[in-house]
This record gives structure tokens, C-alpha cells and sequence, in this order.
């Protein structure tokens, strides 16, 4: 027999701090996945976990070669025969941590600051990770769990997943499950439980200008070669119209009509505009024309800039024409949009549009659609009702602007469905400089997650 | 009395490996102006060039200090008295080398392929400040010249010489002289010796916009801010019309026709669009409607972005919705354009446009007139006389397309007309990769210049 939950839950209000040594630990791993020069601090972040899951008391702990990154894979035996089965799913990949400078801690040393843990990867995802992991712990002391459980512990999520899809038709038997828990999204406000039944996809895109063969003297051949700087900008300056909508013909096209009862349901949501402003620190929120700031990130999808560089970017004033000039752009999707016809749509528009004045290329960095699961299923039951336990109220649920591909690739290939939630906030600056882990709110999660393996336990998942 | 023209001559042909191996060492000197971490360099230059002067037997050598970068100055005798005096202007700062790694050698070890030297300010232009001071040595040799020289030896050229103007007000009798010799112009072609006799100005700002106050997750933001890098390609997108003329208001009205006699000179330059073509490697010119190549770079007002840089810029894809969007823009100006002027455009036009989701700051970083000299006057007779002698034909007379705010601050504060010419060619990579010098160009560039001291001498220059 596994311990009782309520032997869980004691076991986890008293080893706190052995559960924010182990975060510390993994955090101090540098497991950047989009740089070439991180991939042994990859490969490491994985042979940690995997050592992790056996001691946790895992059987056949593997770490998986993929086409990309490894994933790392093992099991829990359940105590009970009927058992159902809870696919743990988490990335321990994380972001780059440039701008350095404006960070107030090394990224890679977790300090805590009022209350927070601040470390990259420590909301998005590590500190989600390991809250799972504690949880396993607490309720699998003395090795028996209520359910069996397996992993799929992946090591490029930030960069879109390329090679997911097809590690997980590759080892379809190590993956197939009643649900998958995937605790990778997040909480609208600290007191408000939230279930992610919607999720943006991802069309990553670096497009590149060439039009001198090298740099040139701005004022002796100014005025008579076009700068691809000035072709990049009216490229992209030209995906937007003036009411915000992106412009590549046939973008909306697929996009699931919103419904009135979503729509109510969306403004309840206790997320205000001004919430929003001292979020982002921005002068002014900015949108589609229609929707509204909930809608735009939850049901609209939309195209960014992630970066530029052309030319001069140093200190003072270089008189130069630069030979290049590089963007890269990504769209969030949402159903039912294909991302493989947003691609082709970009690749059209940039070819129509590009001059014959420069030659580019276009690299397509990531593709993955979106994703809607059904509120109502046997997974997000018990995750609701431990949620609600713990907070004493019942979560909200929303859609979500980020993209989750696993959890698309799983419904689409095993027929598993995700219940998707998390413990990090809104102001824990994923992504960016100080990022962060509230850490009340991540015992919470501790907690929730142990009453969900409970629940799966005693209300079944199939 | 000063040598003789053929003595002097012969004393160029017998120490040409003398004059190299001084133009190494200056070249050398990392003497880069726009980054604050080279200002020793800067100063080590100057230092340099004032052991060089005072080698050439000059009195009174002094580092002028200035507002800015300091002024190297000396003068030399001439043994008539009655000898005009002849200002020599050169600037021993230079570009930034960055992106270093297109070197194929050190900027700073000046290394010979085919006939050329390669090396950072080997062109622009230490190499053509050492031919003058080369010439000098010939004519010179035994410590009398055929003409009273000064010099003004500046270090801030490369970035739009700041403090010049106020320079030569305050050190007005150091700088009193029949002419100015500026050998900082190039040639048309090798065997097409050049007097430029128009130059465009140069208005220089930094845009620097700001949205978030940190950078935020694409996905979960994006939407519902604006992004800076959107604003910014659209304020620089809105700069040009589609064919290709600047849209600030006013920016053309004071721009000087161009009379037919002129169009039908700068016609017969020797500047085909093939030529263009092969020396940039662009696909296609492009360019102001209405105008040649020739008219686009040497009567035409440009705008240009030089540099610009936001959000994620490394390897792979990084979900980032940036926090700021920085361009680096510079217009080029005709006569009789005011600098001024065109920067209170610029600034209105960024007041105007910028939308209210955005914080802006704009740095003006140069401000310097156009200039036309008159084509007839004794100094630049006595150099079409000299280059003539050389080349075997008469030189070229064009407009150039870069700026050199000396000429007009001499001829507005001193009355002091330039002559300008220079022994660069177009290919010479000037503020870019693999800059470099013609060798053989040099040697008859020494030569010419030899014969325009003498020229003066014999024909005066009053």
C-alpha cells in the first residue's frame, strides 16, 4: 500500500526544505536548448533527472535518443493491480538568459528574494517539474504509489519541440497512459487555481536579407543600392494593417469562430487591464481591433518580432550600409489553423514582397498547431477537485496565448488527453531577466499535486 | 632652397619601402573613435603623427586640445619668402572593424595581397594622410620646402567631427592659409585621377524605442502589447515612398537643382551601373526615381538605417516579445540642405508617428552641411596641373556622396578654400571588412602630390 494522503501531505509540510535543495539543484544546470554550446548542460540536466526518477524508485530509468534532444523516460509500479496509469509530462530545458546584465542574481544560482526563488527556468518549467517529483515522493514513501506512473521528460520544449512528434510515434509503448498530467502552464493570480483547457501553437521563422556582399560606405554608395535594413522593415511593418490583423492572405481563415458563452466565460476571468500594464510596464495595451486583452492572448492568434539585428549596433555613430539584415518572427495559432499553410503563407508573402534588390532565405525554426481539450474528462476532474481542496475554491479554467505541442502530439498519436495547470504567476518574468518561483504558492502545488494522484487513484481516469 | 622636383621625385622612387613600413606603423594604431575604450588609441595616434611632423622638421608641434578628440598641429618653412602657405587636412581616427571575423587578416597588421594593403584606415585614411606626409619628406629632404605648410591633424572624423567647427574658431591663426590640400576624397578608377568638388552632409540620430519594461513571453503577452520592433519598422518603413524619396516634410525643399550642364558632366563620369554592380555585389541598383546612379550618390539627399537591433539575436528561437527597438539612422545632405533643419524633421516626424504604446529618445549624434567648392581657383588648378603630370590626362571633376565638415568649416570660418582629391579607389572597402589600399595608386599619389607642392610654389596660390 502507498501512505495514506493524509501521511503525504505531512510528509510534505516537512521536507520543504529538502524538496527547494533538489530545485536548486536541477536550476543550477545552465540546460539552454537553443544554443549549440549548452548541449552538454542538456545532456546533463537529463542524466539528472534520470538519476532522480531512480531514486524515486523508478524501474527501467532510460534516457531516450531522439533526433534532438534526449528525453528521459522511467516508471512507477502502482500498489493496486487496476491501477490507472498518469503520464508525468515536463521539459527540463529552459530559455537563454540574455540580457544578463539586467538580471539582479546569477540565473543559474536560485536566490530567494521576498518570498521567491529566482533562477531561470524556476517558474517555466524546472519549479513545475519538481513540484510533480515532490509530490511522487511524498505520496510513493516507501516506494508503492496510488497509480502507476510514467515520463516523458523532454529536453526542447524552448525551442519548439522539432523532433517530439516523432520520438513519441518512435516509442509509442513507453508513453501510453490514461492522461498526462502536464503542470507547464500557469495561474491567472495566486489565489485563483487555474486549468488550461486551450493553448496557442507555434510557427518559428528566421528570415534572412542579403543585398551588398558586404558592408558599404553609407555616403558613397547611399542612394544608389537599396538597404536590406529598409527592405526588412518594410516587409515587416507590411504583416500588420493598421487595426492590428495580420496580413498574410488566408491567416484567419481556419480560425474557429469564438462563442458567445466562451466569450462570457473569458470576461470573467479576473484578469483586468491594468493588471496587464503593471505586468508589462508597458505606457499602453495594444490589440486585434474586436477583442479583448484576454481574448487577444487566449483565442486570437497573432504575429511577433522576437529579434532583429542589421548593420552598426555598437556604441556611437558607424557610417555604414549593411550587407544583411535578419528577423525572426513567429505567429501563435490557434484551432484550427494548419501551421504548415501559415508557413507556406509567409514564404509566399516574403517572396512576393521581397525586392529583386536583396536575395533571403527563410528557415522555419518550429511548427506546431494548437490545441482545445475537453473540460470534461476524468483527468481534469481530479485535477479540479485537488485544486479546489487546496484553495477552497473551484479553478478557473482558461485558454492560453503560450504553445504546449506535446500535448497535440499525444492526443493526435496515443489518443491521450492532458489536463494542463501550473503553479507559476503571471509576474514571473518567463522568458525574460528575474524569472521566478513563488514559493507559497509552489507548496500549494505540492499539495494540489498530491490530492490529484489521490483522486486519479481512487475515482479511476478511464 | 628646397629640393628640386626631380630630386624629390627620385627621393619618392627610392624610399618606397621607408614610406610602407611608416604607414604600417600608423595603421598599427587601433585609433578607432567611436568607442570610448580606443580613446588611448586615439591619443596615441596623435602622439605619433606629432613625432612624425616634428621629424619632417616641424616648429612649434602641439596637440591641440579640443572640446572632442585632440587636433595634431605643426608648421614647416617654406625657403621663399614670399611662398604661399598650404594647410594640409587629415584625420588619423578610423572605423570601427567589427564584423571582424569577415577580416581575412588582423585590421591592425597592415598585410599585402595583389598589390594592395590591407588593414583598417589603410584607404580612409591614413594611407592618404601618409602620401601627403610622404611627399613632404621628398620635397622637404634637407629641411626646406617649397611652401609654407600647417597642418590640422583631427581624430574625430568617423564620427562626424563634433567638435571641429568650435576647434578651428578658437585656434583660428594656428589654421590661416591659402588653401586646404584634403586628400580624404577617392578615385573614380585607377587610371581616372579625381578632384571632388561636392560633398553631401551628414545628420546622424540614434531611435531608441521602449515598450515593455522588460522583455515578456511571446505567447503570453503577445497580443496584447504592442511590440517595440513593429513600431519601429513601421516609423522606418514610413521613411521612404515607394520610389525611393525620403517623406519627411520639407526634407527636399531647399535642395539645389541640378542645372543641365552639371547632369551632362556627371553623365560622362566613367560610372557605369555594371561597375556599381560588381563593386557592391548587390542583385539589382535601386534607387530615387528620376535620377542616375551617378546624380542618386553625389546630388541626391539619402537616408539610410545603419544599424538596428531588438529582442533575441543569438542562435535558435527564443519566444521573446523585446522590450526596446533601437535604429541607428543617418541622412546624407545637399546643398543648401540645413542640418538643423532636417534634424527638427526627424524629430517631428518621430513625435508624430510614434503611437502612445511606445516611450521614445532620439539622439542626434552628427550634424554637418554639404559642401561645393568652386572649381576654379589656383590650389585646385595646381592640382589638376599635378595630377595631370602623373596620370598623363585630366582629372575628373564629381560630387561625392560622403562628408567631410571640414572643407565647409574652413571655407565659413577662415575663408580658406579646399582642394580635394585623394588616391583611394571604390573597391577599397572603406568602414568595412577588408579594407585596403592600392599600393601601385599610392606610389603615383606620392608622385602627384609632389608636383601640386611644387605647383604651388611656381604658380602661387593667392
Amino acid at each position: 500500500m502507498s501512505t495514506t494522503r493524509d501521511a503525504a501531505l505531512r510528509y510534505a509540510a516537512d521536507h520543504r526544505s529538502h524538496y527547494r535543495g533538489k530545485l536548486t539543484e536541477l536550476l543550477a544546470i545552465p540546460s539552454i536548448s537553443t544554443a549549440a554550446e549548452h548541449d552538454a548542460d542538456v545532456q546533463r540536466a537529463a542524466e539528472w533527472l534520470s538519476a532522480e526518477l531512480s531514486r524515486l524508485g523508478a524501474d527501467n530509468v532510460e534516457i531516450l535518443e531522439t533526433e534532438g534532444k534526449p528525453i528521459v523516460w522511467g516508471e512507477l509500479a502502482a500498489s493496486a493491480a487496476q491501477a490507472p496509469t498518469v503520464l508525468i509530462y515536463g521539459h527540463y530545458d529552459v530559455q537563454p538568459v540574455d540580457p544578463v546584465e539586467l538580471w539582479h542574481s546569477d540565473p543559474f544560482v536560485a536566490t530567494e528574494r521576498d518570498g521567491s526563488l529566482f533562477a531561470r527556468g524556476a517558474s517555466d518549467m524546472k519549479g513545475q517539474l519538481m513540484a510533480t517529483l515532490a509530490a511522487l515522493e511524498a505520496v510513493g514513501n516507501g516506494g508503492q504509489y496510488p497509480v502507476n506512473v510514467r515520463f516523458l521528460l523532454e529536453g526542447e520544449e524552448e525551442i519548439g519541440s522539432p523532433s517530439l512528434e516523432s520520438s513519441i510515434k518512435r516509442y509509442a509503448d513507453r508513453f501510453r497512459a490514461d492522461v498526462c498530467l502536464n503542470p507547464d502552464t500557469g495561474m491567472i493570480a495566486p489565489d485563483s487555481p487555474t486549468i488550461t483547457y486551450g493553448l496557442r501553437g507555434l510557427a518559428y521563422f528566421e528570415v534572412r536579407l542579403r543585398g551588398p556582399a558586404h558592408d558599404l560606405h553609407s555616403g558613397i554608395f547611399g542612394g544608389a543600392v537599396e538597404n536590406p535594413a529598409h527592405v526588412l522593415c518594410d516587409l515587416l511593418a507590411g504583416l500588420h494593417d493598421e487595426e492590428g490583423r495580420v496580413t498574410l492572405p488566408g491567416f484567419y481563415d481556419r480560425v474557429r469562430p469564438l462563442a458567445q458563452d466562451e466569450r462570457d466565460e473569458l470576461a470573467r476571468l479576473p484578469l483586468s487591464d491594468t493588471d496587464f500594464l503593471q505586468q508589462t510596464g508597458v505606457p499602453a495595451l495594444y490589440g486585434e481591433a474586436g477583442y479583448t486583452t484576454a481574448e487577444r492572448i487566449g483565442v486570437r492568434p497573432t504575429l511577433e518580432i522576437n529579434g532583429m539585428i542589421s548593420g552598426f549596433t555598437g556604441q556611437g555613430a558607424k557610417t555604414v550600409l549593411p550587407a544583411t539584415a535578419t528577423a525572426k518572427i513567429s505567429t501563435r495559432l490557434v484551432p484550427d489553423q494548419d501551421p504548415a499553410e501559415v508557413r507556406d503563407m509567409l514564404l509566399e508573402y516574403v517572396r512576393t514582397y521581397a525586392p529583386e534588390t536583396v536575395t533571403y532565405e527563410v528557415e522555419v525554426m518550429a511548427l506546431a498547431p494548437a490545441l482545445i481539450t475537453e473540460r470534461d474528462n476524468p483527468g481534469t476532474r481530479a485535477m479540479a477537485r485537488a485544486l479546489e481542496t487546496v484553495w477552497g475554491k473551484a479553478p478557473l479554467f482558461k485558454r492560453e496565448g503560450g504553445s504546449v505541442p506535446v500535448s497535440t502530439y499525444l492526443q493526435r498519436a496515443l489518443g491521450i488527453p492532458s489536463v494542463l495547470t501550473g503553479f507559476g504567476l503571471p509576474d514571473d518574468n518567463l522568458h525574460a531577466p528575474d524569472e521566478k518561483l513563488d514559493l507559497a504558492t509552489w507548496y500549494r502545488g505540492i499539495d494540489a499535486l498530491i490530492h490529484f494522484l489521490h483522486n486519479a487513484a481512487d475515482g479511476g481516469l478511464r
